[in-house]
């Protein structure tokens, strides 16, 4: 018998998208479940909510909690952080390479590494040069980082953007498990539970 | 040697504020820490937002979200769950009440009691009707309700905000463990494990 799927839609200028991407696989082969990574963006997602940016930064308040509970979290998980410069990142070509990362066994590897530098090391993920070290690191080809500026792969992101609106999702991270919508790395343990109750 | 204290702040027409009401207590007895109830208003929290209503309302998407993200919990903690209508509640009077009623030692079940009324049974909480049937209900004087639309009862619920506002609370329900800001009910165990630390 197959095991159930729990979907990950993430993406790679959030926080708490990191916070899940750092823990779902390991947590999922606990509880038996197979994880489908979902990079996605959301931009024109927000834009339909009427923001330009960030909440974080449109709310300063909220803004600078988020960054008072990410250290907490981080601390308490281990997890190194720091604050990337600007927050949030232009991560538009990262999940465009993680959308082609996917389709090899080393995608989910890609993943973390994107988020390890984006968080745990502050480094900027826009560059090509960044895209093609992390490639490298998780031994991916690093024409990847190129393709990523192709056609198929804009049309790709684009197509993960109309499902993610599609199926009601409207922060990052979201999982879908079951068909019922969870949002945020503190509702992972319910998505989990729902596949193997 | 005198318990530590958690300064829990709760606005009585938000729904996690339901959640973190029905279990506070219970929980932080058997961490052996003490609860400091503080009903405020985020009315004019949000409006410094920018917020005419609730964000729930303001972003449908999240709106509909939150409500199956409630039934989810309330189902797994055996708690009822009804929307009143209309949603938010305006609930000036059940929080300038409650600063009144927390002076009694059955303050926290008087509190527990609107919120059992309006998230458990849907009721609307903005009448003196109501109040006084839920303070007859928990024991206390029903001239609280009247007292509740006096000057003192303004000026403390004024006060009230204002400290909210001083101490960085951006949303309900909010968690106060030496000194550190924790939001939402799912950071109630954190807030918790701050102080039994």
């Amino acid at each position: 018998m197959s095991k159930p799927v729990l979907h990950f839609w993430f993406e790679f200028a959030s926080t708490y998208s990191y916070l899940s991407a750092m823990r779902v696989e390991d947590m999922a082969t606990a509880a038996g479940v197979e994880v489908a990574w979902h990079p996605f963006w959301l931009g024109p997602i927000f834009k339909a909510q009427g923001w330009d940016t960030s909440p974080f930064n449109l709310y300063p308040l909220k803004g600078a909690y988020m960054w008072r509970d990410m250290a907490r979290i981080c601390a308490a998980r281990g997890l190194p952080l720091r604050q990337p410069d600007p927050f949030p990142q232009n991560a538009i070509l990262a999940a465009r390479t993680a959308l082609l990362a996917l389709q090899h066994p080393q995608g989910p590897a890609f993943c973390r590494a994107v988020y390890a530098a984006e968080f745990g090391q502050g480094r900027r993920i826009d560059s090509q040069e960044l895209i093609q070290e992390l490639l490298a690191e998780t031994g991916l080809p690093a024409q990847l980082a190129e393709e990523a500026s192709g056609d198929a792969a804009k049309q790709a992101l684009r197509d993960s953007v109309a499902e993610a609106m599609r199926l009601g999702i409207f922060g990052a991270p979201s999982f879908i498990a079951d068909g019922d919508l969870f949002w945020g790395d503190d509702r992972l343990e319910m998505a989990l539970a729902r596949l193997s109750a």
